[in-house]
């Protein structure tokens, strides 16, 4: 971090600033220049800290923070690619592109168990089904809860899928963790950070989606906090952003896969159902995230889109989603990976 | 809710969505014109229900929804104004701006003890203090917790202001309903369903913050899961968004004051703190607050902001506090209200 | 600007930068930390030049901006406010808040002349109408040209106003200014920067309308453009930014009053019409943009907004707008300024 | 368009637009239920102009415009892909992914004579490089002017390339035209309708760029302002739109490709250098753009990145553009197209 004095600071300004940063334990390198003083902070930094402990001194212009402050998630911590196994078979950030299909909520036994065997023809490797489901309104479907969770896993014992699955409540996680591979916290949640922790605390890999507004430090922060509770095996999604244009459910910002890449280790899964929120757009956005180097796509599969209970609008049906997958195996294939 | 058929709908397209419909228990009302079908659904209309169940259907143009989905926060429930009683002598949305003002955190006794007397002796209201800190960093200052809620009460008490405080986790719903007067909703947990059914569930009033990147109707939705738990008393607090402009900390939409009157019955308070971020900027933006017709002020003060453990660059001084308050009660009695 | 160096860079990499940097004919200032290496800039600085060139250096973490590249705009030019006139008796940046009125498009003579009167009768000091209109669409109505500006002409000469009125084209800055007094430059050509330099040749004033989507640093510099011909004359105008909330036509951005005030020397005007494209939201808005500083409003006025050919949902009727001039005057007395 | 009329809207409301709309020339088809009233309006309908007379009645919940307005770009007027040609051998929006490619600026005779030769080289059918340059400050580069359409004009014939460039004020178009094979229209000027108009009236392929802040229908209708003076060869250029994240120079909307794809006939290419402005992140992106379905892509080659003139930091060398070209055939021949 550097501080950067206004023009018209005055020595005792600059006193009183560097006095304030050795009192948090730091050291200090100035730097006067025929203009401006720099003040540069010297130690293991805690950022956000400092930002506020100077934040309301006179005659600081700025302050310029120089090493990212997620620690953890960062590329310096793990300069190779994280690999998470979910359990023997399935490697999230390995060479293969991994497929997660399902229908948007789980519905009943038989949706769930016929969804579970098409995608798993198709080529998928984890079953996505939510059985507590996050709606703008009260007043609309919340999901089928703990019966929906005990479809799910049987659907997928029988089928030899894994599982990832929504919570929502920290009152939860316990619960979830007996039915699922693979927690899953939402985009509405990428800051209930009572619930990161929680889920930071168990030994389960979390897949973890970016907020509709949160910059790409925001999302590493939060990921952050459920790899300080001690649980690394974190898995970043993208599934769009909130924009000016509103077309699209959401502007699916396919360029946070390199740049997730350049600033982090973990791997990178892309939800082209909620990116786009349309089910005609969904193959295009998919053949796209393998192109652009996804490890994973999510996408929302259903036997029947018209009569499902959410998300009918964006969710493929078993045929198309089978030959998006043929598609996308000869783009994993040009670019040198597996699917 | 109009369904507008595509123009090359077939006459099966439309028999389908007609059947569709009425098996969701509404009625019907079709409308043929030379180039387009319109259907009208009639019914008291779940309109979440609706866009899911009609979604993938083919032959559909759009869907236009007419009604809005916010019963309890909406105009047509309650045509005049609520006003929300806080203990015997405060009422929010009333004649007078209400003045809520304190340190962004407890930090120590003293320091909130100081502050109550200060801002109590400027004209406010109401204490604001925060004992549960959502941090954007795992290894910020996260709060002191029940310590740091047990001072705001003790400071309340001492002069007799009511208390407005953060929950972040339902499961402290209990424990923050002891000490506090008001529940404060944060807007990254806007859309924490979990946590505004829990605060639903008492008889506390509860002021709500907009999400980041929340729009009115959302927000509003957001109010309505609260409500539609028993509990009527909600204010709404308009605390800025995120746009591409980053000088600010926030865009804050001081327009969202008329707009939120025109939708809905609730009280709208606005937080010029986080709104622009930064001290200087609080007093012109507090000043439009009011001229706008805000029912209240949310504003950070500290005896001390240079030493603030968080937001010190957003922090009034008591002095700069007492001289704002002085120039907004001239400005609401331009306009015909008390502060 | 200050370049801050990578922790890995190496001997070689920071002397290439400083060679190239004192190519361009500037000081340098080399500190070197224990981690980092920073380079000082030293001299008068072509901000861009030096992004552009320095950009694809190896070894660089990133260029650090110090001081403001909009010289002429900018606070450090002119520390005392600009007061503009416009012939002889009105000034904007004043102590007067100077209230410009008039038509979205002028329509008629006859529609001119009667807001011209209503208008001046109410208190404004400036008759606003477009005779050339930039529409979304090819196929709307465009304006009346030349015929509209002479209209405009007349009806300011019979009451005693001045005029402002759009150019849109750097062909008709001449025509225009035979018979504007301020030259109104929309939001859409912000950055149209032959038409700045153009009107930047005159010696009329010009009202600058802030892009939908451009920064404060943005706007100085487009008014930079004008100013660097040798017009120092600009206004600033707010007109509402582009956000994801789609209610309101624009979201306003009230707060960029003190922020421009922060940052430049140049008056501030707002566009309550525009900014929130509803007619009862005008009111609101225009009460709040007095009390937070501005130094004009510009708001569409129209005889009978239901027959208005461009703009009359957000148009008040000549009744409407003495009432709120009424009430603007009450907020102004409030805040020590003139209306 | 439908009419929607409030709940409470009395009779004579209804009467009253219904007379405005027939004055107007179309015909209406009103549709009463239970609780609400429809009017469709019947006819070759422009949009704009029924918004702008209808929007202040009293009685009028909403407007829902059921047709596009863009009836030159819109897909109901070309049901096949348009196929635009570029002299006699290049198409572009037919099988193969045409290849533009060049300096952001033409510097010198050397500089553009060089990157023509490499870009040929790998690939590319077309060079770009701009001679005149919009740039944020007036204090930097402005491009060479006609020495730099001199200068590229003889690189293409040189090479056999075609020629883009850009034409920013609407008296240079005839200068540029007898340089250029295709004008560029920048993304700035997406709205300057005037400039629009100019290169509406010639016969050369114009291409253009996505304004920062426009919506896909915003767009469209600029496409159409150039259509609707008689030249309908466009290309559509997304390059980035502006977003709350400032990480990556603009947040680049690969998805527009299919929803362009949906809504127009025009051909669809991406500039992945402006969509991230960052070297590293141009060849993820251009492998995105080819899988998406684009119909081209506009690549920043320099022969020596670290001394251009401008955005070198986005810029490819010409080894780097030829291992790139490498790549994105192998996914075009995966998705079964020529590159």
């Amino acid at each position: 971090m550097i501080v950067v004095m206004k023009d018209n600071a005055s020595k005792n300004d600059i006193e009183k600033v560097v006095k304030r940063i050795e009192e948090l334990g730091y050291k200090t390198h100035i730097s006067r220049g025929t203009e401006i003083t720099l003040i540069g902070i010297i130690g293991e930094l805690n950022r956000e800290e400092l930002i506020d402990s100077l934040g309301a001194y006179p005659g600081i212009e700025r302050l310029v923070p120089i090493q990212e402050p997620y620690k953890l998630a960062g590329k310096s911590f793990n300069d190779s690619r994280s690999r998470i196994k979910i359990g023997e078979d399935v490697v999230i950030g390995g060479k293969e592109v991994v497929m997660m299909a399902g229908p948007c909520a789980v519905e009943s036994e038989q949706q769930i168990i016929n969804t579970a065997r098409a995608v798993k023809k198709a080529g998928a490797k984890i079953l996505r089904g939510g059985a507590f489901k996050p709606r703008t309104s009260p007043y609309s479907f919340q999901g089928l809860h703990e019966k929906g969770l005990k479809y799910l896993k049987k659907a997928a014992e029988e089928t030899g899928l894994k599982v990832i699955t929504e919570v929502m409540d920290p009152r939860d996680v316990e619960l979830v963790a007996r039915y699922a591979d693979i927690f899953q916290i939402g985009a509405r949640n990428m800051q209930n950070f009572f619930l990161l922790k929680e889920v930071g605390k168990t030994d389960k890999p979390v897949m973890l989606k970016r907020g509709m507004n949160a910059t790409y430090k925001e999302f590493l922060m939060a990921a952050e906090y459920i790899m300080s509770e001690g649980n690394h095996d974190v898995i970043l999604c993208e599934r769009g952003i909130r924009t000016f244009e509103t077309y699209t459910r959401n502007t699916l910002d396919l360029v946070s896969v390199p740049v997730l890449n350049k600033l982090s280790h973990l791997p990178v899964v892309i939800d082209p159902s909620h990116g786009t929120g349309q089910w005609d757009l969904v193959g295009p956005a998919a053949r796209g995230a393998v192109a652009i180097g996804a490890d994973g796509l999510i996408i929302e599969v259903h036997p029947e889109p018209i009569n499902a209970l959410s998300d009918g609008q964006q969710s493929l049906k078993f045929d198309k989603f089978e030959e998006l997958v043929d598609d996308l195996k000869k783009i994993a294939r040009a670019i040198g990976r597996d699917l």
